[in-house]
């Protein structure tokens, strides 16, 4: 019998998959609402966080400015420097400590740790980023072997280029390929947990949040300039974690962490 | 047959812990050199690092004033919050991937990422020392699981209180508290690697390093004022490492690494 066809025969895992950033992350009383809630979630479970806010207000009082293009922070070597310290070690370590009092056994990690993600310096074309990676391998033998001592990964939204420099990545793009790569040995559900209650299906009203939403539905929505902008690359690389392999996505809010907001469907 | 039969049975396997701190860890070059020399080192290893220069200089460009009591640093919350990004982040990480650019597997922790270190926060008697902990908890079943996997773990001097604080812990301690619980299943060599080439007979002159130091001629020494004021805390815990198990303690520079120095000898 082969590897695959053990696997196949076998039921997978169910793994949680957290994904948070924006204010949820750094205002004291959301992050505690959002652990404690976190916390409680049956079964194996993964943390990923931002930290832009936090990073931005460090920089300023360091005295560096804060150059974004298109959602993306331009990340100089003071900048490469300014994100290390603030998301692999202000953030990254105080979650980790309050999910430890919490009785979570909590990891704090970088792609560099473990090597678990590697990724090359973005390459210029008409903008140069710096130091923002490209995911371009995941490796989760390492944190596989974690998850089954029940311990909770809490990844921070950097990886390195295997050659000696940290790399700035986006956390929704680590959270989604952590999901693709992590889906090989469980059944992931991957969720996105920010300020909005889910995708709407009208921007401009709060209470219009889509249950569930198709590939097909998204696309027509995104044609009648319903979807907001913002929330465009997000479930458009949600859909394509999905179709790598992660088995659900839901976008949600805190309080809807555990069984709120949308559900993206594979078709 | 008990644990402990079994144990004494099989003869245990080589753990090699260095400790830098000073200059070595805070210069490019001489952290460079450090990393090519420990990577080139045989068996199993964990490196642990301090970081104080860096983390004066941070609080500095933030305003923030350093304040020194007894070589120990006074770490009221905004200083909290420079040593947890500057160690556990900057230093930390930046370690880390340079390790990988060397082929090691490097896991950057503190003593907060699975809970492998649990400090209190140090009473106050006559001097409130602020988040600076004292170890009260040890626990390395995770990391003898990752040692064995090949995976290097690289400590940061910090802690948690379990309450959902970080701490901030001499890296010294780390180093020795992390040497003696090893012990348990490793042959543990503690290295400290500094600045000086190792224990001087005479403080003043550089050529002098004893090769070994016994605690009874380390007392003498110290009763005679020769061995440096600096030093004696530090082998005074070094003693009591070798007193709880750990096998060797070895006190020398970066060219020193692999063999040269001071071994400090049970009796």
């Amino acid at each position: 019998m082969t590897a695959l066809m053990k696997r196949e025969l076998m039921s997978k895992q169910k793994l949680t998959i957290v994904k948070v950033g924006g204010k949820v992350v750094e205002e004291a009383a959301s992050l505690a609402d959002l652990l404690g809630r976190f916390s409680a979630l049956d079964g194996l479970k993964v943390l990923v966080h931002g930290g832009g806010r936090s990073a931005t207000a460090m920089a300023e009082r360091l005295g560096i400015e804060t150059q974004m293009v298109e959602g993306r922070r331009i990340t100089d070597q003071s900048m490469l420097e300014v994100v290390t310290m603030v998301y692999g070690g202000l953030v990254n370590k105080n979650i980790v400590a309050q999910l430890q009092a919490l009785g979570l056994n909590a990891i704090g990690l970088t792609g560099a740790d473990l090597n678990y993600m590697q990724a090359v310096k973005r390459p210029v074309k008409t903008i140069d980023y710096g130091f923002v990676g490209d995911i371009v391998q995941v490796n989760v033998d390492e944190l596989n072997l974690l998850l089954e001592k029940q311990v909770i990964p809490v990844l921070a939204p950097l990886s390195h280029d295997k050659q000696g420099s940290m790399l700035n990545v986006n956390a929704d793009t680590i959270a989604a390929e952590a999901a693709v790569a992590f889906s090989e040995h469980f059944e992931v559900e991957l969720v996105y947990c920010f300020e909005k209650s889910g995708v709407l299906e009208d921007a401009d009203d709060d209470a219009s949040v889509l249950s569930s939403l198709t590939y097909e539905t998204f696309k027509g929505l995104q044609e009648s300039g319903a979807i907001h902008a913002g929330m465009i690359p997000k479930l458009d690389n949600s859909f394509n974690a999905i179709k790598r392999g992660v088995s659900t996505v839901r976008i949600t809010n805190i309080p809807g962490l555990q069984e709120g907001g949308t559900s993206l469907l594979a078709e």
